[in-house]
């Protein structure tokens, strides 16, 4: 194959990712969410909401961390957040997903993309801590404007919510506080449990 | 409403772009796309395609292009590639989609990010022009893959297919080259009619 033809064939291997099922609902609470609109959406936030970062960020290179940070779904499937089965052999799942998915590009682009997704799952430099804030943000709204979503059809209660944004904290103090506030929100208005 | 209220106001309402619905169908088949997990595709293509612009880019302003390209949808709908009538007046319904939409945002991030669409809209920068090359090469690809998808169930012909692929020479000879090659192809193996 030319370079061309595999980086097109890396770009149509992409598709299968509109078919990896969240368990988050849409705003609307029409269907569930597909990880593939969830990413554009992240990357617009990452535009949008970079100023709120702890520390100076390049807001692009949060935007290509989160437009890459889901791919390895596409083999190793969505991990819902509170599954804790699930994540036992995340990791196993997710670094053999890589090998192949980054793996269908020419070597260069195939070494560039894998670490941005290695960096994000570091969770060491600024744009990768926000990164994973904003990623850990959205499903918290989705949830509290569907009145509990899936909060509320996996039996999920507050403590578990607080714990699962304690990260949010590391990528920006400011989405942690709204986030908390929103929190405590949803239980006063009855979308998720205190106990 | 504070700023951060009002960037999570303009995120929120973004989530509608989710259940804006294409004609293309995805690479599965199994339904039509939307423009959600489209403009994602597209912010992908944006870094791993272009050093085939004719000129040099920014790949991650090419990005920003594409992720935003469309969200004027969520007011003005999708229209369909090959609708005549439908473009006599897409323009005015996508600049009033626009200024309702980016004017969520506070006042410099309204005007930054319809400065995005806007160099979108007119085709002028080297980013734009490949913007709007990756936006109508992978229609084609779609298309191709699903044995002729919304050229089939359209009737639509070679003559209509290559007068819409002439801007991608704007933007990338390279991409140009390899679909009108992809648009025989899709003649010879019964995918679309010749007329």
């Amino acid at each position: 194959m030319s370079r061309l033809e595999q980086q097109l064939a890396f770009i149509c291997e992409l598709d299968k990712l509109k078919e990896i099922i969240r368990q988050t609902q849409i705003l609307s609470g029409s269907r569930r969410e597909n990880t593939a609109e969830h990413s554009w959406q992240l990357g617009m936030m990452a535009f949008v909401l970079s100023e709120h970062a702890n520390e100076p960020v390049d807001a692009a290179h949060v935007a290509k961390l989160v437009l890459a940070h889901d791919i390895v779904e596409i083999d190793a499937g969505d991990t819902f957040a509170y599954d804790e089965t699930g994540y036992e052999d995340k990791d196993a799942r997710e670094q053999a997903a890589a090998d192949r998915i980054f793996g269908l590009l020419p070597a260069d682009q195939a070494a560039e993309l894998r670490s941005w997704w290695d960096e994000f799952e570091a969770r060491e430099t600024a744009e990768a801590k926000f990164a994973h804030a904003i990623d850990r943000v959205m499903p918290l709204l989705h949830n509290f404007y569907n009145q509990g979503g899936s909060w509320q059809r996996h039996g999920i209660v507050l403590a578990q919510t607080l714990k699962r944004s304690a990260e949010i904290q590391d990528g920006s103090q400011t989405l942690y506080d709204y986030t908390i506030n929103k929190l405590h929100e949803a239980v006063e208005l009855g979308y998720l449990d205190k106990e």
